[in-house]
Order: C-alpha cells, then structure tokens, then sequence
C-alpha cells in the first residue's frame, strides 16, 4: 500500500483546484488498488455548497461500483475532511481514511471534533500526515495569493 | 412565518420517499417565503450515499438562487439531520434549521453530537419537534412494514 503514491494524485486533483481559482483540496477513493473516484474542490465554480473533494470522489466512487455502500475502500484527501464530508465518509461506511495538512478551523477528525471518534455506526480508521507539508504548502500558496490581492486592491 | 405549513410540504415529500421504498425523509429550503429547494431521502434508488433530503434541498436551492451562500434561508426537514447534512447545513451558512423527529442513532443537532454548538464558523438557530409525531410516525410505519417483511420472508 503505498500511501504516499495515493496522496500525490489527490495533490494533483488540488493543483487543478488551484488553477482554477478555488481552495486547493483533492481526493482520490481506491478499491482494491484501483483509483475508483476522484474529486477536487469546486464550491465557486459549481456555485455549490457540498462541492467539496470528498463528496465529489464518494459520488464518483458511488457510479463507477453501482452501489453507495464502500466498505472495502480508501480515501486519500489533502485537507482533513470538514463535518459535511467526514458524515459523508460515514454514511459511504468507508472504512479507511488518510490526509495530508490539519484543519484548526474546520477539521471534524480531530481538529475541532473527531466525527469518527463518536457514537455512530461506523468508526473508519484515521491516518493523518501524509505528504503534509506538500499538501498544506499548497493551501498556504492559495490563501497568501488571495491576501496579496486583497492589498493590491485596496 | 407558518412552520407548521413548511413542515407539511417536507412531508410530503418524505411519503413521497416512503412510497418508492425510501426510509422516509422530506426537506424544504424557504428564502423570503418562497420554497426554492426541495429534497428527499433517494440513497436506494440513486445507489448514492449523499442523496440525503437536505443535501438534495440545499442543491437545489443553490442552482435555483444561483449562489452557494443560503444566509437568508431556513430549512425544514422531517428527521433531525445526521453528521453530513448537519456540516452541508453549516457550510451553505442556513441561519435557521427547523426539525421534526429527533434521530437517536445518527443526529448531529443534539442526539448523538450537537455541531451547532461547536468551534465552526457558522451556528445556525434550531428548533426541534414541529409536526414531530406525524413525522416520527412515518418513520416508525416504514420500519415496521421492514421488519414485517423479514418476518414473512424467515
């Protein structure tokens, strides 16, 4: 299982994020080996709130298997999952899930709240760390270019 | 404001996913009294994960006002929302979350977890138990004709 392999295709779903304007997170769901559903962060394009990296892999992942249930699946994800996508992470009953940078603001796995640590029916394994710096690298890139922008302006 | 008169239309639509063998959940999303989102449970028949009411709801509300910002909103749905339409609530920034049947295995507004009570950014307004037995009722049918079911097929 090479973790680090996976991570770098979510990074690469981040670039495209990036490039297109939006907050740098990508996602990658794999079953059995096989890249199954991807996703990247499209909240201002879609002008969507749930089109966050993860819902948009799950639902990918959902179509390519033609069932909604993956428990023999992993995620890879740059960003540790908010509440929205950590309860989706759930309800997929996916049982494994590995991230990049930490979300002080908005993580729901272990920054805030640890949704996986609760009283559900579904607890998935949590792996955090991986490719951390190349993943919160990107992120910081993103938010100091808003920043600059934002003081060119005014 | 008639909380009552929403309420009805959510369940309307949770019978609606109770006759295509759904487990019975019905959203609306109000903005200036108008409803310009509707959603219902359609996890089966879309072999989705995510295709909860709420979410479908907040979609549809997203395309229909053309902006992922619902700040003027108020959402009704039948059954107390679980951990991703709870993060999906708070990530389209939906001031007000009115509710019928609490949800004592899955619901993130108090039952198992409260995340609107929790260091996120956003903290909707919520109130609980309108029309809450019709919409517990539903529910409690539906669960029975399954088990019914079982027994007949044991």
């Amino acid at each position: 299982m090479d973790h680090e392999y996976y991570m770098r295709q979510a990074l690469a779903l981040a670039e495209e994020a990036m490039e297109a304007g939006e907050v740098p997170v990508g996602c990658v769901i794999v079953w059995e080996g096989e890249i199954v559903g991807r996703g990247r962060n499209r909240r201002e394009e879609d002008r969507d709130a749930l089109a966050h990296a993860e819902l948009q892999a799950i639902q990918e992942a959902n179509r390519t298997l033609g069932g909604w249930r993956l428990h023999k699946a992993r995620m890879y994800v740059t960003l540790e999952p908010c509440p929205m996508c950590a309860g989706g992470i759930i309800n997929a009953r996916i049982p494994e899930v590995y991230y990049g940078a930490r979300d002080d603001k908005a993580g729901a796995c272990g920054s805030v709240v640890n949704l996986f640590e609760e009283r559900f029916n579904h607890k998935p394994r949590l792996v955090g760390g991986i490719l951390e710096e190349e993943c919160g690298a990107l992120l910081q890139v993103f938010f100091q270019k808003i920043r600059d922008k934002r003081k060119k302006n005014s």
